[in-house]
């Protein structure tokens, strides 16, 4: 059967009808922004409109945050406060009719990934999304690893230099200030001004350079803006190559704004990981780019969906 | 039905039949020195003699090592090389008639605590081994995670200060290069000629300081030993901080010879954690003291076992 995947993004709230094969049937897109009860009303409509005219098995909202499973509430949204302790498994599946799941955006994109995506040929794969953030998920064995409360997956919240910058979760030294998109732009900022002559430097005396115009400088050739996107690459090398160590999984797909850079960064993150990870699980890996395209949130959710009665995939797992 | 469990270690080779209550019915040990045919001949006698008179389902081989799965035999064992590259299952199970599973020692450890020890009434629990270097084992959603080869688990070496000391798997910076009792003892040697009037530095002087020296003295109230064993816990607290938010576990035991300084190195952990690790996940986890005793390696071993016909858990899951 079909299942509604919600993606319910800082901006906007996407809601689509999928079939178990990942086509999408059906799609509504509107704003995230407002209050509490015009969220909530926003994201019911989506799913009522959607849904029109096609039988479905469940919905997943997938969100910005992390999810208590445990006590069936966002704990802690930095994107999209207005979410934050609304109950909101019990507030759509009121306005909805349809057996609700709610999930962190990551564990729905990691999972939409290993359904339909880079992952789909394999048991174990680890997602990554570089984007302001850094954040992911994990398919060990096939199973999605949620943790004892529904918030494991951080994946950006692992120390790798510990006497690193601070971290917008409050510790030092995470791969996400280490690697994500704001990394990037602040590492480019740092360039800019020892680097003057470049193309970087030049930009950065027009205007605050973005992590998006370091990509675009690097495929042009500006030497600076490569180290940077390079330098990011070692960094998320070395985090990577640890969950090579503690996951041995097939692949690592890495999407998100930041991983647009592609191979700039990433052949700086294989590097890194043949040489800090151990054999034989750094011969095996695959490190590459995430393939499901602008559709990767309402798949990723609607992956997630679950029947009311069985507890399982809408879409099979 | 009962299991022969085989710890097989550095120095000694243990076999024991086990209930699937955790009983240790019979236990016999060898020494496991010597080349390759010794070596087996030394655990197919372990395990016929230990087996005599009781009825058994499996055996499990809990060794040393990096353990292939896929290709069926030992990657690398650094403390134990006579083993590497000999396909252990095939070899015990023509010389015992007994169908034969082969697993880390770390990992088997691992799976030990969550079926009879600190992990017995969760699901969700990591294990994590103080001794010459730093092993374990991670149960997610009552899963053991062996990765795609057999080789995850290694979780001594993720990287937690990239510009870190050298470790012994040839990267920088890895937990247990930082946290391990070979940590301790390079850790005791610079305190020790830093504070030559303590009792470490005192020590230091009539012989070369081990890290069991450390946790007697600091129990015996000498500052330096203290310092040195709550500097280790920060280390292995930030490594700790990481697995929270990446697995969400309910229960961190440490083992180990290490680990017998107990809360001198266990306090300074939980508070590094408390520091670092985000909520829900921070508030949740326990972290303890392993409690199996002796027998944890025969016990962490026959947990393991497996049935030839359903490839089930003897001893149940």
């Amino acid at each position: 059967m079909n299942a509604i995947g919600v993606d319910v993004g800082g901006t906007k709230i996407a809601a689509a009808v999928v079939t178990p094969e990942g086509e999408v049937l059906n799609e509504v897109r509107y704003p995230s922004s407002g209050p509490k009860e015009r969220l909530l009303s926003s994201m019911a409509r989506s799913v009522n409109e959607v849904r029109d005219g096609f039988e479905v098995g469940g919905i997943c909202l997938a969100v910005p945050g992390t999810v208590s499973t445990v006590e069936n509430k966002i704990i802690d949204a930095p994107n999209l406060h207005a979410i934050e302790g609304i109950p909101l498994k019990d507030e759509l599946e009121e306005r909805t009719g349809l057996t609700t799941t709610v999930e962190n955006d990551a564990n729905a994109a990691a999972w939409g990934g290993f359904r339909f995506g880079a992952g789909s040929e394999v048991s174990h794969l680890i997602f990554i999304t570089l984007g302001t953030g850094v954040g992911g998920g994990v398919i060990s064995h096939g199973v999605l690893l949620r943790g004892a409360q529904g918030a494991g997956g951080e994946m950006g919240h692992i120390t790798i230099q510990a006497t690193g910058p601070r971290c917008g979760c409050g510790n030092h030294g995470c791969l996400e200030a280490l690697a994500s998109g704001t990394a990037i732009a602040r590492r480019a900022r740092e360039v800019a001004s020892e680097e003057p002559d470049s193309a970087l430097g030049q930009l950065a005396v027009e205007r605050a350079v973005l992590g998006e115009d370091v990509a675009g400088l690097a495929r042009q050739g500006d030497e600076a803006a490569i180290s940077v996107l390079r330098e990011t690459g070692v960094w998320l090398g070395i985090g990577l190559a640890g969950f090579v160590n503690v996951f041995n999984p097939e692949v690592i797909a890495v999407g998100g704004g930041a991983a647009r850079a592609g191979d700039l960064i990433l052949d700086a993150a294989r590097h890194e990981v043949r040489l800090r990870a151990m054999s034989p699980g750094r011969d095996l890996v695959e490190i590459k780019e995430a393939t499901l395209g602008a559709d990767s949130g309402v798949l990723g959710a609607a992956a997630l969906a679950r029947n009311s009665s069985s507890g399982e995939y809408v879409l099979g797992a």
